[in-house]
């Protein structure tokens, strides 16, 4: 048999099985097979492996797609798994196995959880980060906070996804200062800006981060595109890319149609190529419950060959005081993400030193 | 009052104005207040206008931000309108009011409505088009598929959005070639390939099809990103960029979070650089309604300073029979998406001919 692709769907329908026909043709053909030449039907069809009817739960629905049909191609590979099916109500993808040519083709993480590592020069052991915040403060003051959880000890400043090119702290002017106060502050830590420019202005700002010192960037997948994870890899080469969520929850928010968060922030955006992606844990302001959370870093993490694991990273409402129940059910192969909570009593130095404490005990 | 840029959102909790305070500091600081410095809170924090309790139905929340947040840039815009709160459910984007420079900014389509009407020498009456597919069709079946549509009458061949680079017709020997047949089967028909490849590709495939004699491109910015749509429009000057929603569903197919079908499909991808945006059109096999499908159309085209309007394509099930219902609802500045229907009775240029002669009666 041809390699094939093979998609599982959560199916939400009173027919299971024809609704899952559908999805198949929708999602290869998108035409009768009646109306297709017999070579396409041959060669490119899509078929309906297995349909599991649970009651009261949603069917689950196996489908397999020739493996060619993704064309090789991380952006196609989505087109196919749920393309045009995102558009329907009742059908929410839950997981993806892919031939494992097709996934080393893809390139997944350059850097991953052993680059970052090598990076930050910190072999074992939970990592830290925090972002830049709030939009509004100028380069001068968002200079001084990253020098000083820099100086705390954090491995990771990144930057928040509401800085752009804003007349507080212009691009050109924040990122050149912010990535000599990181310097300064702590040799072992790493800077990355956001870059959220449009059409060539993506390059534009990655190179400029490259040469202004930063050590990779912050890019929004939601909204630069899939492919804009390897792009800022090849461009910014050694440089970390770290995805952010920003207008991807319409996939995630609802149980019946969609992506399994596990699926979307584990394993589709390793594939796209970042080496670490920001995910809402469970307990702060957003809606994925501890089990979703845990197996987006499962996703990261599991063996997948020719595809480095890449770096989980814990945000969203992140406290202090939570970071060692954090480290207990995550482990230690984690990015945590602590945001406001370093600023509460007015010194992030001290914050960020409480922090690398509480996930070095003893 | 400085400039602000409006956002509407239709909020769905216990405490709507509790709620609203909430996703205004997470769309502009993302950060508590208090802990913010004082010249961001005075510059940057965004202000719940007004909470208009509903009963039976979501709450209207209004929320200025300010104009600056935005930083110019479409990608920004979309980071302040809805990028972390798409993560949470209960929370609808349905309306958005830009200050006209802003607008004005972002540039809008290039050629818009009137731009593909001279493309198409067509000056007034409803614009039609199809799709080339199912893939796994040879590059010499699509291009005789598209001779004879073209032959037929209609304005646009698209690709479909299932063909990339597929083994079956790869991009650089399908789209010269399907180039070739339209030009020779009628003068007035535009070709507009798929281009889907990630990172460098993109441009190269855009650059490839302008030299190969298409007349624009198709683009998925749900998975190629918002700014590929004004990335196209720059590398190929003068060409149509057809907008395709593959991908975009998981903002639209539930009620309670996301974008209203209007403001994405509509208003956002107009601004993003869409000459045309097809979506899916009530009665197919998709979820809109009526009501949604023509608020779509009414965005596509409304009066908006500096901003060309864009040619709503409805699509998804479309048949030759219901054209003249379609014309009627939708008007004749529209471009209306037929597929399989064309291809029932194997003679898709006699088909072409039927729908071109439904739409233009006597």
């Amino acid at each position: 048999m041809s390699e094939v692709i093979t998609a599982v769907y959560e199916i939400t329908a009173e027919d299971p099985a024809g609704r899952a026909a559908l999805v198949a043709v929708e999602q290869s053909h998108e035409l009768p097979t009646e109306l297709s030449p017999a070579n396409a039907v041959r060669d490119s069809l899509a078929h309906v492996r297995e349909v599991v009817e649970r009651p009261g739960r949603p069917a689950l629905v196996t489908v397999d797609y020739p493996a060619g049909l993704a064309g090789g191609e991380l952006g196609q590979l989505l087109v196919l798994l749920l393309g045009n099916v995102s558009l329907q109500d009742g059908v929410r993808l839950v997981d993806v196995t892919l031939p494992a040519v097709l996934a080393g083709a893809l390139g997944g993480p350059r850097l991953g959880v052993a680059g970052i590592r090598s990076l930050v020069a910190e072999p074992a052991g939970a990592l830290l980060a925090t972002a830049l915040k709030p939009v509004g403060m100028t380069s001068e003051q968002l200079a001084a906070l990253a020098r000083d959880v820099a100086a705390g000890g954090l491995h990771v400043v990144k930057e928040d996804q509401s800085l752009a090119n804003q007349p507080w702290a212009p691009f050109a002017e924040r990122v050149p200062r912010v990535a000599e106060a990181v310097r300064a502050a702590n040799p072992h830590t790493v800077y990355l800006p956001v870059v959220n420019g449009g059409a060539a202005g993506f390059a534009e700002q990655v190179r400029f981060a490259r040469r202004a010192g930063a050590h990779g960037v912050l890019v929004m997948p939601g909204i630069a595109g899939f492919g804009a994870l390897a792009h800022a890899a090849e461009l910014f080469d050694g440089g970390i890319v770290l995805a952010h969520p920003s207008f991807l929850g319409g996939f995630t928010a609802s149980e019946s149609h969609g992506i399994a968060p596990d699926v979307l922030f584990g394993t589709l955006l390793r594939l796209a190529g970042a080496d670490a992606s920001i995910f809402p844990s469970w307990g702060g302001r957003f809606s994925l419950s501890r089990d979703q959370c845990l197996a987006i870093a499962s996703a990261a993490r599991r063996p997948l060959p020719g595809v480095a694991p890449m770096l989980p990273t814990p945000g969203g409402g992140m406290s202090i005081d939570r970071a060692p129940e954090l480290l207990d059910a995550y482990g230690p192969d984690t990015l945590f993400l602590v945001g406001g909570d370093l600023r509460r009593g007015g010194d992030p130095r001290r914050a960020a030193e409480r922090l690398v404490a509480a996930v070095r005990p003893g």
